[in-house]
Parts: structure tokens; C-alpha cells; sequence
């Protein structure tokens, strides 16, 4: 391991609508930020000049020059190659075969690694978040999948090339509703986001969910987490027991998973549970505690994302500075 | 990292029914062995001399001399307290709170460490047997339950004090039969030896199986896992189809845990699995397949056991190389 003389970090969250860039000093404050549109459809070339802008107006806004800094971390939708830095195909975004790792190194002329965006997020709760110190983290983020990510004893968990932790995908119901990936009862297919929106908007359609209908109508696309939110607290009950319901699921494929890996902490993120912290908790929490097995009933906490929208730069920044001093 | 100047390792299985203790060189070839009934309602203290019996049975057949032992490594039952080396309460001996690493680190003057049975095997396998050299090796044994292991970058995966993997507590079939953990349709409870024999006996009873109502009869405890092979060979064809409902579960619940921790390998060991390889083989690796997610098809192996009943005495004694060396 070595001691860096390069004191600051970018960390870079390329989501499928929004990328963010922030700057951080060397023990991870914040000194300037960028957020963007992504625009996929305009394609990898303009995608890449976009990244490149958004980096260079965080230094900006940070004052520090690209000279200072001792790498770039960015978390992106995957599958990558890790290894090699390269996001493989990438279908929310259109790209295929992009050598970020590589573009990345020779603009900045700094290390520059690329990290799957929910093992980022979970390693940003681990080393700055919710779930600082902890031997095993486990970290749930519902949203249009259901992200997953695991850190154990200090390093993520990956497969061979990319990431692993496919917890979106772990059958929770075999005669369940037919999964994207072919399986049925996937817990995506009863407990994500999309899952959530698409039963919300049957109820809708019924009748039965005045206030969602007012607000977002029956799109899928409109049905997001703040307007579900805003549909239970103006009454619509049964928007809140589809949730429960959910969020139910997850607890149940969540003691599945502590069952295997004994986690000391479970970390819920994603913008509908940060809309709803309350209730994941609390269902979460007890479905979990009701399904592990008795040797485990004490043995973990569900917590929620401290880092909220930041968990990625920030994991993605850390995970570019250990790269760097263990090289 | 030391290098130790001692040469020889004991490695201890100690089974419900019988125990064994080998003595390994430093390449861990085997110098000499000992096997004897457990016993364990004879009392832990009863149990604990018996154990040192065998290890100085296994000692003189080596003609090794205790003073050479580097270290002594048990694999045990669980619940255990890793860190204390101490078997908190163990159902199938009747013993509580043993402190076995204590108690043979001053027998025999040398340091000693427990490890759960199954961890202790998947090690086996990953350090000398079937999945040397992998990345990630997840080993499955079914049995009268179903024990797991994961050995991931050279590391078994634990919990903060005992082992964890308790893939036989995954839920596959949340309508499925009561498991004796209180949860219905975990893993155990479909796919285990314990489950196939009393679907067995109810197709004796039903006089489907004439073959292993004349081999071993009705009782659970006589249809084991020759009279299983013996009863197909002989024409049992619904034995057969029991066996492969079950390994059917198996490659299910596999298939799960792949999505999770991206195993390059999986090992399928135990009694069972050694009676009939080929249709375990078979059966776990194309159901796994189907049912894993489109990226992992091709990303793993499923392998029968090389070691089989040496797998936990040559990973204990590895481990408690392991430890010594790492100290």
C-alpha cells in the first residue's frame, strides 16, 4: 500500500437519466458538485463529452485543478468488466462496449476506475453512510429493478468480472408474476418500484386510488415515488397496503439472504424508500425478523441510506482512492 | 506471515454418529487415521476423552509425535463461538458450552481451532479436492439437512461469532411443507435426504417401491442413502423420480444463491450425492441453468466432491494451518 500526495477524489454517478459529479477532498468533503442530463439516445461519443463537462465544471465549482487529483471513481449501470473498465452494453442508456476506465485516464491523466452504481451506493454507506464500521452490509435499493449490493469485511462482493448481488432476482414466489428475466416471482417482479407503480395503477384505474389518479393518472411513467407518497398521505389507503405489501416482500427475500450471509446491517435506499423511510422500516424489519432463521432474529438492524442521492459519488470516490493506495 | 517450523497437522471430523482424525504432512498427505463411534450420550466429557483417543490412535498410526503437531483443527456441528473455539449447544450430541479449543491446545501443547463441519469440507475442497485454484466455491451437502459453505477469494464466508451460508433455510416454495425451523418450504424441507426418505417410505407404505420395502422397510432412519441407489437399481422407478424432484430443488435453490454470490464453482457432496453422482450431476446443473439469470449460465461449474468423507478433516487441518500462519 502506498501514501498518495494527491489529495482529491471525483466521485460520478452516470445514471440512466441524470449523471452527477462531485469533488472531494481527502477525507471526503465535498467541494464542488455537477449534475447533468445523461441523454443516452444521443449516444457514447456525446455521452463521454457530457461526462468530461460535467467533471470539469465540479472542479470548477470546487477550485482544484486536475493536476491535484489522485483519481476518478464512476458508478454505472452495469454489466461492466471491472476489471478493464469497460460498460459492456448498457441498455437504459443505448451504449455498447464504452472504455470509460481508459477515456477516463487519459483526459484526467489520473487513475480512474468504474464500479457497478448500487455496489458503489452500498460501499458509500459503508465507508461514509449508515452503515460505517459494519463486518457484513447488505444494501437494498428498489427502483425500477431492485439493486443489491454486499460489502464483507471491508471489500465488495463481485463476481468474476462484474457485479454479483442479484437480490432483484431471487425467487421469492415460484408461480409468481412473470419476471423481465424470464423466471416468475422474482422479488423484482412483487416488490420493485415498477412493481409498486403497475398495481397502483390498476387500483387507480378501478377507483380505488382517487388521489393517485389525480396526481399522476395511470402512466407507469408518472406513477413515481413522490406522487405515491403524496396518494397515501391524502388518503388513498390502498396505495399504502400495495406498499406494504412490497415492502413485506423484501423483508421476506431479505432473511432469505441474511440466512446466507449473516449481515450485521441491512441498508434500504432508492428514492421510494426515502419517500416512505417509515414504513420499509418498519415492514421491512419485521418480515426480515420474522423469517430468518431463530439464531438469527438478533443478529442484524435494518437501517436507512444516510447518503441518499450521494451514496454512489461518494462510494464510487472511495473506491477510486482505495484503488489507488493499494496499488 | 510465519513460517512454522512444525510439520504435522491433525484434522478432526467429529459427526454425529462417528468422529475421525487424520494426520497430515505439511502437503497434507494423510500419515495415519482413526475412527471411532461419537457417542455423544455418553456426555461431552465422555466425548472429549474419546476425541483424544482418537487423535493419539491416529498420532501412533502416523508415528508422529504430538510435539510435532503444528496445530489441530475440529470440524464440529454448530452453533459454535469461532472466535472462543467453544460448541455453544449442539442438539444431536446433547452437549453445551464446550470449550474445545481450550481443552485441546493444553492436551496436546499445540494451538488448535474449531470450524462448522460444512465450512470445513467446502474448504477441504477448495484447498485440496474438487474446486481447487476456484474464485468462488459454493459446496452443497445435502443431508439429513442441508449444509452450505462459500469460499470466496480463498476466504470461507462466516458470521461475526458462528458460520452462516444456511442455504437449506432458503425459502424456495413459501407454500411448501413445515421445515423444523418453523418456516415453510425452506430448501431442507424439499431437497433434503430427510425429506426424500419420508417421501420414500410413503411410496413403500403405498406399495410403489417394492424394491426398498423390502430393503430397508418404512422407518426413516433405515432408508438411507444405499438402500436409496440399491431400490433404483433394482427397479424402484418412483424413487427415482423422488431423487430427481429434489435435485430439481437443489439446482433452484443453487440457482438463487448463483445470482447472488456468482460462484465460478459449486460442489454437491455428502452420502447422498456420492450414491448417485451422475443423477445429481445431471439434474442440480440443468435446472440451474434454467433458473439462473441470463449472465450466469455459462459462468459456473457444478462438480461432485473429490475428497468425500476426508473433505472435513483435510479443511479443518488446513485451517488451523491457515491459522498459525497467519498469526
Amino acid at each position: 500500500m502506498r501514501r498518495t500526495t494527491k489529495k482529491n477524489w471525483v466521485g460520478f454517478d452516470l445514471g440512466g437519466t441524470k449523471m452527477q459529479a462531485c469533488v472531494y477532498n481527502d477525507t471526503f468533503t465535498c467541494l464542488g458538485r455537477k449534475r447533468k442530463k445523461t441523454l443516452g439516445h444521443e449516444g457514447s461519443e456525446a455521452g463521454l463529452a457530457r461526462i468530461v463537462e460535467t467533471i470539469n465544471k465540479a472542479l470548477n465549482e470546487a477550485n482544484v485543478a486536475a493536476a491535484s487529483l489522485g483519481g476518478i471513481g464512476v458508478g454505472c449501470p452495469g454489466p461492466l468488466d471491472l476489471n478493464k473498465g469497460i460498460m459492456i452494453d448498457t441498455p437504459n442508456l443505448g451504449w455498447k462496449n464504452v472504455k470509460l476506465k481508459e477515456f477516463l485516464e487519459k483526459e484526467f491523466q489520473c487513475p480512474a476506475i468504474i464500479a457497478n452504481d448500487v455496489d458503489a451506493g452500498v460501499y458509500g454507506e459503508y465507508r461514509r453512510g449508515a452503515a460505517v464500521g459494519a463486518r457484513c452490509v447488505l444494501g437494498v435499493f428498489p427502483g425500477t429493478g431492485i439493486g443489491g449490493g454486499c460489502v464483507y469485511e471491508g471489500k465488495l462482493i463481485r463476481g468474476k468480472k462484474g457485479s454479483c448481488m442479484e437480490l432483484g432476482h431471487l425467487q421469492v414466489l415460484p408461480e409468481g408474476p412473470l419476471c423481465g428475466c424470464g423466471q416468475h416471482g422474482c422479488l423484482e417482479a412483487v416488490a420493485s418500484r415498477l412493481a409498486i407503480s403497475s398495481a397502483a395503477a390498476v387500483a387507480a384505474y378501478r377507483g380505488d386510488a382517487p388521489a393517485l389518479l389525480e396526481l399522476a393518472g395511470m402512466d407507469l411513467s408518472n406513477i413515481r415515488s413522490a406522487a405515491l407518497r403524496k396518494s397515501i398521505e391524502a388518503g388513498d389507503h390502498v396505495i399504502e397496503q400495495i406498499i406494504r405489501e412490497a415492502a413485506r416482500w423484501l423483508g421476506v427475500g431479505i432473511a432469505n439472504i441474511i440466512n446466507l450471509l449473516s449481515p450485521d446491517v441491512v441498508v434500504l435506499g432508492g428514492g421510494l424508500v426515502e419517500a416512505l423511510p417509515h414504513l420499509f422500516l418498519e415492514v421491512v424489519t419485521e418480515t426480515a425478523r420474522a423469517h430468518v432463521m431463530p439464531a438469527y432474529v438478533k443478529s442484524f438492524q435494518v437501517l436507512i441510506s444516510k447518503l441518499g442521492d450521494d451514496a454512489t459519488t461518494v462510494g464510487s470516490a472511495c473506491l477510486a482512492r482505495d484503488a489507488v493506495l493499494e496499488e
